[in-house]
Parts: structure tokens; C-alpha cells; sequence
């Protein structure tokens, strides 16, 4: 374990799904917006394949990468596509489970989810 | 538009991932985690089917939904998983674009992403 004060890592921080889509936008806003939707769709695919792998390589690092990954690039399609996530995930998620309103979801079993 | 009280949506919290991630496990995490990875992991897969659609369709308030639900179930993979996003991550942009550390992307054009 590193010690040494300079190389220790900071702990995380919270941070919004508002706040990592602006710090995505931030960093690579105008590749992506040259790319496009279909083009970024393609990395996010190559991305979540990579989150398969890990999923079952038991590399808890790299696992962990995978998912920041996936997440990072579907926060870049909808940069792309101009949705705001906090918006969406308030309007489907912010009042309970979608299917019976629940915010302990008592959905029958062989309902979806 | 809809001007009753009583039916006009809250602002949107600012929510921030982790407590995305708690929402979803409190929501979901018995039927969860006795489907497992392998099981949940199809169920992400046919969302992104429905974002790839959505895409395409021009149906803006489809289009949300459909990111929401991606985000819900690759949220569900990492409770499953047990990997918490929030450190993932911190881990892999806390820092800056994981190619050349910059917050705002200097990576030359051909390199990834």
C-alpha cells in the first residue's frame, strides 16, 4: 500500500449524473459531436463487450474500469442526442419502480424487471 | 401543457450516481441478485436494443426513457457485481481524460476515444 501523502488517491466523490454528463461534455464535447450518434453507438458497443469480459475475468480493477467505461460512453451518445440524463432517470425512476410506483419494487415475479 | 398543481412534474434532482445506485438497489436487489450477472446482463442488452431504436425514431420522450432504463440496468449489473460506479468512476476520469490527463481532451484525433 502507497503511503507517500502526493500519491494517495482522494476519496471519491459523489458526484451527479448532471455533473459527470457536463464533465464528459467538458472533456471530449466536440470529437463526439463530429462523430455522432452511430459512430459513438460503435464505441459504446466495443465498450460493453469489454464489460462482458471483465464481468467474468474476476479482475475487480479492470471491472471497474469496464463500468466507467459503459457509463461514459452512453453519457456521451446522449451529449450527443442533446438528452439530459438527470431529467430522464427523474421523469422514469424519480417517483418508483415504473411498474407499480413502488420505491420497493413489489412487481409480480415473472413481471418485467 | 398541464398547469395543475397537483399534476405538474418536480424539478429533477441533481441526483448523484451513488445515490442513483442505491435507488435502483433498494428498488430491485432481491430479484436482482437471484437473477444474477448473465441474467441481468440480457436484460441490459435488449434496453440498449431499445436506445438504438429510440435513436433512430425522433420520439424524444421515448428517447429518455430509454437512456434511463440503460442506466438502470448497467446501475444493476454494478449492484450485482458489487462495484460501486461512484469509485469506478473517480478512478478512471477523477483525474482527468484517461489518455493525456487533460479536462479538457487533447488526444490526438486518431487515438481513442
Amino acid at each position: 500500500m502507497n503511503t507517500t501523502a502526493s500519491h494517495s488517491a482522494p476519496p471519491p466523490v459523489d458526484i451527479s449524473i448532471g455533473a459527470f454528463q457536463q464533465l464528459i461534455k467538458d472533456m471530449y464535447y466536440e470529437k463526439d459531436v463530429a462523430r455522432g450518434v452511430s459512430g459513438t453507438f460503435m464505441w459504446l458497443m466495443e465498450e460493453v463487450g469489454e464489460l462482458s469480459s471483465a464481468l467474468r475475468s474476476g479482475d475487480r480493477e479492470n471491472l471497474g474500469e469496464e463500468f466507467a467505461d459503459v457509463l461514459a460512453w452512453l453519457v456521451t451518445i446522449a451529449n450527443v442526442a442533446e438528452i439530459d440524463l438527470t431529467q430522464a432517470v427523474a421523469a422514469k425512476y424519480g417517483t418508483g419502480c415504473p411498474g407499480c410506483g413502488k420505491f420497493r419494487c413489489d412487481c409480480p415475479d415473472k413481471e418485467k424487471p
